[in-house]
């Protein structure tokens, strides 16, 4: 990993909630978006740490009014004690995630399972991070979202309707393998941000990944106008399901989501998370062959899955969980020189110290 | 549809009783196993109707100890009261299933969310056959489980330690679109019988579908050995996730599971079975705009979805639609006149009346 300097993580989390303040966020916003950023940064999330966060919060959160510094959750009434509902007024998304994913537990441990659906909502950003959280606490979790933006083509038409709309599982298998199984994907097969990369490298997209002006499938980056759904049918109705979720949230019609400005009055354009916890002692039939308990059984399971030859597989969460060994033996978080002159003009920008190689 | 022929539902449904009564089946799971066979039929899925249940159960089930006839369910000691875990002792699948389905709306409609896993499983045959019917009951509902073989290769692997794997979700979009949308697959790109049916066509599988005794990718079904998931590292990860759940609940090695006479002492290899309902009052959060109502919402969203020029896509749910709508208007079920040649047998064997088309 040569091309890659290390930071100090306590002076990277400084500069980005120094930049979260200076925009009006409060000190636990600012320390929730800075803490995201910063596992995003050392599981190689590099699509998801600090420069893009701030970047999209500039673009559409709190510079627009997309999201609003020091909102305050509203918890919808409801009859149900297993479950909450969260109008989250457009705080920011890390803030809201976060705590969704610790109330979900707090339901988990009560009642085997637990959810909580958020109306209003700005971006979580990398929803992998939330369900691995609670994975690493024992938990099995799962979020979907929609995505601010409808960019995907429903699997046979040729308009773009859907967001790129991701899921994420957590599963807890450190026991058994040493870090969790984190399964955490869009379901388009690139995002709009790799077409516009290949575009400028002068590279070709895969094939069924993107159509043209006439919904037609296209290759060339330059063609390519709108997304698809990855794996034909199958994809195509995970990508669905986060819509339905979101319909029946508050979120409101998918080609006005993350577009205030072609929105009637009376809409919303807001985006809908869903969250979900299980205990695992609450799935937990008890009776496992050959004596073993609950996690040992996981762990001969998947040994027998990554045997008979399969050694090589790689596992979902394998790559995370290798960049953050790589992040903590050398001490922090990893960033290239190019990512680092972009912290420093963010730090001159707010007044703070520039991040430095350790 | 002038290949099939109609025959009364009565009639299928005292046949396929008579059937399972005849194999040691109580009543109850006679009644229920002919329902199941019949909405199969009904909303057209082919692959699991009556004749495929019952030749399942003869190879797999009560003919070699399987699937237990009259087997009770034990519901498995929990402290968590949105949750339950059932020990099924091999009773037929689709009694385990119909039941756990009905107890997981009973949970949400308590807690919001609701949960049944089950252990020592046998085939539910067709997930989507339950989660329609709580989508058309109003909820929303998941299900997933293992199946009995271990016939897929795990992405960048040799050796198939994976059940085809499907799950299955219902959504409660009846009001919005005239039937539940339910989504329902297996992760595989197709199944096994499917390469079968292209040897003896003398037809080539899709790429990336199967691979050849040293793991290679193939399109000729006659070297295909096992089978691949879809979309690559993400359907991947979803066949993967089935293997979880049935490690947590109490399922043993994949590679075991379905082959007892490969077990050793000490060994399980039954399936595990995972059941989920949730209410759609308990994710409302009641703010939907221009003065919708939820179900409204949904509608709204979904002719969003499929506006704009996408009118032609086919939704999930919609053939299983077309199908139930083409045998209700007929007035009963549809079979091929080969499939009433089986079933003629099926009646000879059990001392039953013959099926004839109305």
């Amino acid at each position: 990993m040569s091309e890659f300097l290390t930071v100090s993580r306590t002076a990277h989390d400084q500069l980005v909630e120094a930049a979260y303040r200076s925009r009006g966020f409060t000190a636990d916003e600012a320390a929730e978006g800075a803490k995201l950023a910063a596992e995003a940064a050392r599981h190689g999330i590099r699509t998801h740490h600090a420069l893009k966060a701030l970047h999209l919060d500039h673009l559409f959160g709190s510079a627009v009014g997309g999201c609003v510094p020091g909102a305050e959750i509203e918890v919808v009434k409801s009859r149900f004690p297993g479950s909450e509902i969260w109008n989250s007024n457009r705080k920011l998304g890390q803030s809201v995630a976060y705590r969704a994913i610790d109330r979900c537990i707090e339901l988990a441990d009560q009642y085997g399972i637990g959810q909580v659906s958020v109306d209003n909502a700005f971006h979580y950003l990398w929803g992998g991070g939330y369900v691995m959280e609670a994975a690493e606490r024992g938990y099995i979790a799962y979020t979907n979202c929609t995505s601010a933006l409808s960019e995907v083509v429903p699997f046979g038409g040729k308009f773009p309707t859907l967001g790129t709309n991701p899921h994420s599982w957590g599963f807890p298998t450190t026991a058994a393998l040493g870090y969790p199984i984190v399964s955490d994907w869009a379901t388009s097969v690139v995002a709009m941000g790799r077409v516009q990369a290949l575009k400028r490298e002068g590279k070709l997209l895969p094939p069924d990944a993107a159509v043209d002006k006439d919904g037609k499938p296209t290759i060339d980056p330059n063609e390519a106008v709108s997304l698809l759904p990855f794996g034909a049918h199958k994809g195509y109705a995970m990508c669905l399901i986060n819509e339905l979720y979101a319909g029946l949230i508050g979120g409101s019609l998918p080609t006005l989501r993350g577009r205030p400005a072609l929105a009637p009055a009376g809409e919303k354009t807001g985006t809908a998370f869903y969250f979900q916890v299980i205990h695992p002692d609450a799935i937990s039939g008890g009776a496992f062959a050959q004596g073993r308990d609950q996690m040992e059984n996981l762990k001969a399971v998947l040994q027998d899955v990554f045997g008979h030859g399969n050694e090589g597989c790689i596992l979902p969460g394998q790559f995370e969980a290798q960049a953050r060994k790589r992040s903590d033996d050398a001490g922090g978080l990893h960033f290239t020189a190019a990512e680092l002159e972009e912290f420093k003009e963010l730090a001159e920008e707010v007044g703070a110290e520039p991040l430095v190689p350790m």
